[in-house]
C-alpha cells in the first residue's frame, strides 16, 4: 500500500474558519468566546471527497496522515487558551475525517503550544488525540512564536516533557511551523523550509537522541535545505567534533518526500538511505497548480518517486514500510484492520 | 581562467582580531576605542600564502573575489560608528590583500550596517570600497540584526538608496549574513541557508528587479535551499500571480556553487541554467575539513564543477564568463591587465 504521510485539512468547512475568526476577535476585544458551530457530517464528506480524497484515489495512494492545516495553526495568535481551545477544535475535526473515512485517513494532531508557555501544558492534549481520537502522530512547531524564533532549541531541556511522553505513547513527531508573522518570511517559501534546516542543525550541534534514543522526528518538505547541502552538513558535524550524522542524528530522523521536481526527489533519493524517506506530498498544500513544464500538478511527488531509479524494495520502504516502522501506532491498526 | 566569486579573509592576522576584541570591549565599557595596530606586509603575505593563495594553486583556480569573514561582520555588535570603524579597518586589510597580491585577489568590501540605522549611512563606505580601494563588489547582509530578523525584507523601499548607487557604481552585491545570536541558528549550519532562501523568496513575492532592471544579487551557497526546491518556487510564484522566474528574478540574481557534494552541485547545474551560475567555494570557509568519502576537501568545489555533465562552453561561463559580466569592474581590471 501507499502511505501519504504528510497530509492537511486545507479544506476545513467554512463554520470551523469562520469560528477561529470569531475566537480571535473575541479574545482581542475581551469579549467570551462564541460556542463551536455544528458541523454535518456531511459537509465533512464533501469537503474532502471533493479534495484530498478525490486526488489521493487519483494518484493512486491509499492512505494519508491527516493533520489540522499546518498554517493555521498560529500558536502566536492569543494566548494559551486561545491555543488550547483551538487545537482542540481541529482535532476532533481531524477525529471525524478519520472516523468517517477510516481507511483513508489516519489522525496527526495539532499542539497547543503558546510562545513562553511550558510545552508540558501541551501533554494533555497530546495524551487525548492519542488515547482518545486515536491518532498516530503529532505536529511539533520548533518556534511558536511564529517567525519570531525567540524560544530555545529544539535541543534545550525544556522541550524534553514532550520528549519523554512521545517516546511512551510510541509517537513520532513531525517539526512542522505554522504561519509566519515576521515579514522577512513567506510561510511556505522560506519559513516552512528555513524551520527544517535549523532544526537539523540543532540536532547536529546537541545530543539530544543520546537521551532519548527511541525519539522519532520527521523533518518534513524533504528535509529543508539539508539534502542538497548533505556535504556541508556532513563536513559540519566533523568540524564539531559531532559523530557521523548516520549514527548521530539519522537513527532517529525521517524527511518526507515534499519536493515539488523530479531534479529534487532524484536528489533525496541519492542523497539519504532510503530507511529515512516517508513518501509524502503536502496533500492539499502549499502548492497547488500544475507545472507547465510537465503538465502534473507540482505536488504530485508519487509521479517522481514512481520515476526515480530505486530498486522496486527501496520504492515500497519509502511507500509504506518505513512509515508503519516509523508510526507504530499506525503499523498497529492497518494490522488490526488485515492491511 | 578561472574566478572564485566568494572568499574570505578568515586567516587574517592576529593582531586585527585582537584590536575587534579590544574595539568591542572598549564599546561595552564606554572607554576610547584603541588606535587600530600596525600590521606589516610580511604578516598579511604569511597568512595568505599559508592558506587561501596555496589552496586557491593546489586546487586550480586563478584569482578570488576576496572579501573580510563574513562571519565577523557582526553588525549587530556595538553601534553604527562600532560598524563603521570595523568595517572600515576590515575594507583596508582586503585592499592590502589586493594590492599585495593583485594578479591573484579583488576586494569586495564590508558595509557598516546596523540594526535600524538607514541603509544610506552605509553610501560612504560603500563608494570609498569601489572609488578609492578599487573593490568590484559588496556583502551585503538581508539581516543586519544577526539572526533576529527585525528589520525589513530586501524588497521594502527602505533599502532603495543603496541599490540606486550599487546600479549608478555598476557593483552587484553579495547576499551574505554574519554570525547569528539567535541560539536557534547556527551560523554556517543554519543562518547563511535560511538567509540565501528567504531572500529568494522576497524576491518572488516583491518587484525589486522592475525599479532597479540592472541591479545584480549573487545568492551565495548555491543558493540555499532554492535549487533543491525548485518546483516549490516556480509554483509559488504561479500560486501568487508572479511571473514566471526566468523573467521575474533570474535576470538579476545568481547561484555560486558553494555546495560541498557532488550530488548537490549535479542538482544546481541540471536545474538552474548556466548562465545563473557563478564558481565559488567560499575559501577558507565553513568547512574545512576533508570529505572521509571522497578523500578530497569538502570545499574543493572546482571537483565537483570539473565532474559535472555540463558542456565546455558552459562550464567556462561559470568558471568566467558569467562573473565577469555580473562583476563588469573585475572585468574592466582583468581586461586592463590583458587578461
Amino acid at each position: 500500500m501507499i502511505i501519504d504521510c504528510h497530509g492537511h485539512y486545507t479544506t476545513a468547512p467554512e463554520p470551523h474558519n469562520a469560528w477561529r475568526k470569531l475566537q480571535v476577535a473575541a479574545f482581542n476585544s475581551g469579549t467570551p468566546t462564541p460556542s463551536y458551530p455544528a458541523i454535518s457530517d456531511e459537509e465533512i464528506i464533501e469537503t474532502i471527497e471533493s479534495n484530498q480524497l478525490r486526488l489521493l484515489k487519483e494518484r493512486g495512494a491509499d492512505l494519508t496522515l491527516f493533520s489540522p492545516r499546518a498554517s493555521a495553526m498560529e500558536h502566536h495568535v492569543g494566548d494559551e487558551s486561545v491555543s488550547a481551545a483551538w487545537s482542540r477544535a481541529c482535532n476532533d475535526l481531524i477525529a471525524r475525517v478519520t472516523h468517517l473515512f477510516p481507511s483513508f485517513f489516519a489522525g496527526v494532531g495539532q499542539l497547543p503550544q503558546s510562545p513562553g508557555v511550558p510545552i508540558s501544558e501541551s501533554l494533555p492534549e497530546l495524551d487525548r488525540c492519542v488515547n482518545e481520537l486515536g491518532f498516530v502522530g503529532v505536529n511539533l512547531s520548533p518556534d511558536p512564536s511564529g517567525g519570531l524564533w525567540n524560544g530555545p532549541p529544539m535541543t534545550d531541556r525544556s522541550w524534553y516533557p514532550l520528549y519523554e511522553r512521545l517516546v511512551e505513547l510510541a509517537v513520532p513527531a513531525m517539526i512542522h511551523v505554522s504561519s509566519s508573522c515576521n515579514p522577512n518570511f513567506h510561510a511556505t517559501g522560506a519559513h516552512y523550509i528555513n524551520a527544517d534546516t535549523t532544526v537539523f542543525m540543532q540536532l547536529i550541534q546537541g545530543d539530544l537522541f543520546h537521551d532519548f534514543p527511541t525519539l522519532r522526528f520527521v523533518i518534513p518538505h524533504g528535509g529543508g535545505a539539508v539534502p542538497y547541502h548533505w556535504g556541508r552538513y556532513r563536513g559540519l558535524a566533523d568540524m564539531l567534533d559531532r559523530p557521523p550524522l548516520g549514527e548521530h542524528v539519522m537513527n532517529n530522523v525521517y524527511f518526507d518526500t515534499c519536493v515539488y521536481h523530479q531534479p529534487g526527489i532524484d536528489l533525496l533519493l541519492d542523497v539519504i538511505e532510503s530507511k529515512n524517506i516517508l513518501f509524502g506530498s503536502e496533500l492539499l498544500g502549499a502548492v497547488r497548480g500544475i507545472d507547465p513544464e510537465t503538465g502534473q500538478y507540482f505536488d504530485d511527488t508519487k509521479r517522481y518517486v514512481d520515476a526515480a531509479e530505486v530498486s522496486e524494495a527501496e520504492r515500497r520502504a519509502i511507500y509504506e514500510g518505513n512509515t508503519r516502522r516509523v508510526y507504530p501506532r499506525l503499523d498497529a491498526q492497518l494490522t488490526a484492520a488485515g492491511r
